[in-house]
């Protein structure tokens, strides 16, 4: 591996994906650990690096979660990658963003890369873990949890259980007064909603921050008196600009989305993921949800998955929502999803790395060559489902830096040239 | 059901079983709960009654955790209960502490049983399942966890890793100063130490509140500046009498020897658990044990685990550590529990409900006539082993009083008449 010693983001220098390994690093290792090596709550740096490294193989030791059931059947097959199939492709070469060559294997280390899985036509033909992590172990999915959650509602939407016309007050009349009192279901999963909160995960002052506090997710300061689980915090959401006419993410677009879920069906997320999915996918190990304060699961980006159990979910995503003879999820949801959203309104957000994608039902569509249509969450985590290249690529991961524009100059053209290798297969 | 509606302990009226179901009670019901049916770990009431019948049934949702794997394999088959065994069991009548005659169903009520399983011959032939319990959800085992963890302490013995006629300082030198500096570890599985720390449950001042607090396991108050976490706690503990004159209940005993087992082993209670029974038992769901604010599992009392998997952990020492052809335990190390301590020692503790009971390796050794031995946790966890009714009985509730006392006077005679019962058969 020719992975470097150090890697720079933003100007800022970070230890290397193999330096910065976890158990390298010793963190979390001895009776106690020692103070230096310890990762906390209450310290508030498990989402700083390299602690990262190690904290995204293990939110349940940090904060409360709720379960996500597998349910009681097998394990559905995956199949076993050959030697000679993950050899080619630890060795596939491409360009990166930059006109740098590069080779798959060394840029799983210079993507921080914790595991990672490739489905060909539903076989597994490449797997390997790093770090902290384990085929078993569940790892932050971050924002990818917005995709499963998203996908869900779009099915309720199908099955007529909820209306993406009517606006958020039908069904949440406490939403009233804030950004949301004219906005449409529809326009709140595909994240075109005027809403005064920034996401800017590098200003500590950014409204993620609050939105975290408020569901447990970060240490409170002494005296805290903001907003006490999620949905307090999102009745204090103000309108800034129109809906409708842009893409915007911001995570508390979904957090409302499963409140309307939650408020209709009864069901709570983690127990609609282990029914609709966990559960029938035949996934392997459970699932997490990490919860606020009074029970809630974060539906923005609380889930945590088994690498194996994520690919699962893309696979069924590729195969149109069908599953071992079964339509798990309306193929037309699915075929919607797929069709991607206005390119237009995505490219106000000003995604420069992500030219001519859209944004539909949370998923960010890339109209490539393959097809292919993402879940993407913050350091790193990717679900990738090209479905021009019969392919699926999971992949966890702890990057120092938490948006995307970080890991994407390698990581885009990387799942290209693999869906270009299968393709010509 | 002839379960009343309310029941008094030690002079005060609790709601009564089927009347403090959590699910008739609404708690954590609605999108959000309303105020008053909520169970937050903030509001400290997550432990009291009914808030409890929720509680036990949800700990991960409440506080952080370590997941115990079940690893690979398919769940061990149990059997199916039919329904004439049940109905005999259901109607099975006895005489209980008081004199009064009482039936098995009425009687779960009358314990605010949460679940519960029997196993005969391996097969079982009794389950139930109340309120917020159902067979895949884990319950706290409370003060079970020490029979867990202190057999694999035995185990570790036998296998030459840990020498009992040690002194603690040999394994912590930490523990230099501290009660435990003149304490055989030998002395710590038995319980026959000499600490100032109480136990009494219904004193908010007894230590093991402080305990507790140090664990993260209940919440610190504002300007809190004890221990920080359960290691730091030990080290606190002054000696007051003699180590092994008799026996005195002290959770802190298991704490301290789950921290020899991972500073000797380098192997985290989780991690033991999943590897000598979870995985080699076939249990079927993953359990799991809270952890303090630095990741150290709770050896004293955080295990929580689906009812069948316990079941199956009885079976297991039923059947001297063997299981499906191999020896997951040793049979000494099962032997040595069975045969007990010394009942001299134990009197002195003064359990009037357990005449002729000792306590050996953290199990409650009854010396009755099938020779029976329990795991025990408040709140009316129990692990009832009855070797020659060739009986196990897994137990969960969420009694209003944590003492074992408060359903000793029905528990106890119903087991005893379930053997009788069996061994009749």
């Amino acid at each position: 591996m020719d992975a470097t010693d150090t890697l720079e983001f933003d100007g800022k220098r970070y230890l290397g994906g193999p330096a910065s390994d976890p158990n390298v690093l010793g963190w979390m290792q001895g009776t106690p650990p020692a103070a230096e090596r310890r990762v906390t709550f209450a310290g508030d740096r498990f989402f700083a690096f390299p602690e990262i490294r190690w904290s995204l193989s293990h939110m349940r030791e940090l904060v409360p979660t709720a379960n996500v059931w597998r349910g009681e059947t097998a394990a559905s097959p995956l199949g076993q990658p050959s030697p000679a199939d993950a050899a080619a492709i630890d060795a596939l070469p491409f360009t990166d963003m930059n006109g740098q060559p590069r080779r798959w294997d060394a840029a799983l280390h210079d993507t921080y890369t914790d595991g990672i899985v490739v489905l060909h036509r539903g076989k597994r033909i490449y797997e390997r873990y790093f770090g902290a992590l384990q085929a078993h172990v569940p790892h932050s999915c971050f924002s990818i949890t917005k995709s499963y959650a998203c996908t869900l509602a779009a099915a309720l939407v199908h099955e007529g259980v909820l209306d993406e016309t009517r606006l958020v007050p039908h069904y949440l009349p406490e939403m009233q007064g804030t950004a949301y009192a004219n906005a449409t279901l529809r326009q709140v999963m595909d994240m075109q909603i005027g809403v005064a909160y920034s996401e800017l995960y590098s200003d500590p002052k950014a409204q993620i921050w609050d939105y975290s506090r408020a569901g447990g997710l970060r240490p409170r300061p002494a005296g805290y008196s903001g907003a006490q689980n999620f949905y307090e915090y999102l009745q204090t959401l103000r309108p800034e600009g129109e809906h409708g006419q842009a893409f915007a993410y911001k995570t508390v677009n979904t957090e409302l989305l499963c409140w309307v879920m939650k408020r209709v069906t009864g069901v709570a997320l983690a127990d609609m993921l282990s029914q609709r999915i966990w559960a029938p996918l035949g996934c392997e190990q459970d699932g997490y949800l990490t919860v606020d304060p009074i029970g809630v699961p974060m539906g923005g980006g609380g889930l945590n998955a088994a690498l194996r159990d994520m690919a699962r979910f893309g696979e069924l995503m590729r195969c149109d929502g069908a599953w071992g003879g079964r339509q798990l999820l309306p193929a037309a949801v699915v075929a919607d999803i797929r069709g991607g959203a206005d390119p237009a309104k995505f490219a106000k957000a000003g995604y420069t790395l992500l030219p001519g994608y859209s944004y539909r039902s949370m998923w960010w569509v890339t109209h490539n060559e393959h097809g292919a249509f993402e879940g993407r969450g913050i350091h790193g985590q990717r679900l990738y489902v090209a479905p021009k290249a019969e392919l699926v690529v999971a992949r966890f991961a702890s990057h120092p830096v938490a948006a995307s524009a970080a890991n994407d100059p390698l990581t885009l053209p990387a799942l290209l040239a693999l869906g270009r290798m299968l393709g010509a297969a």
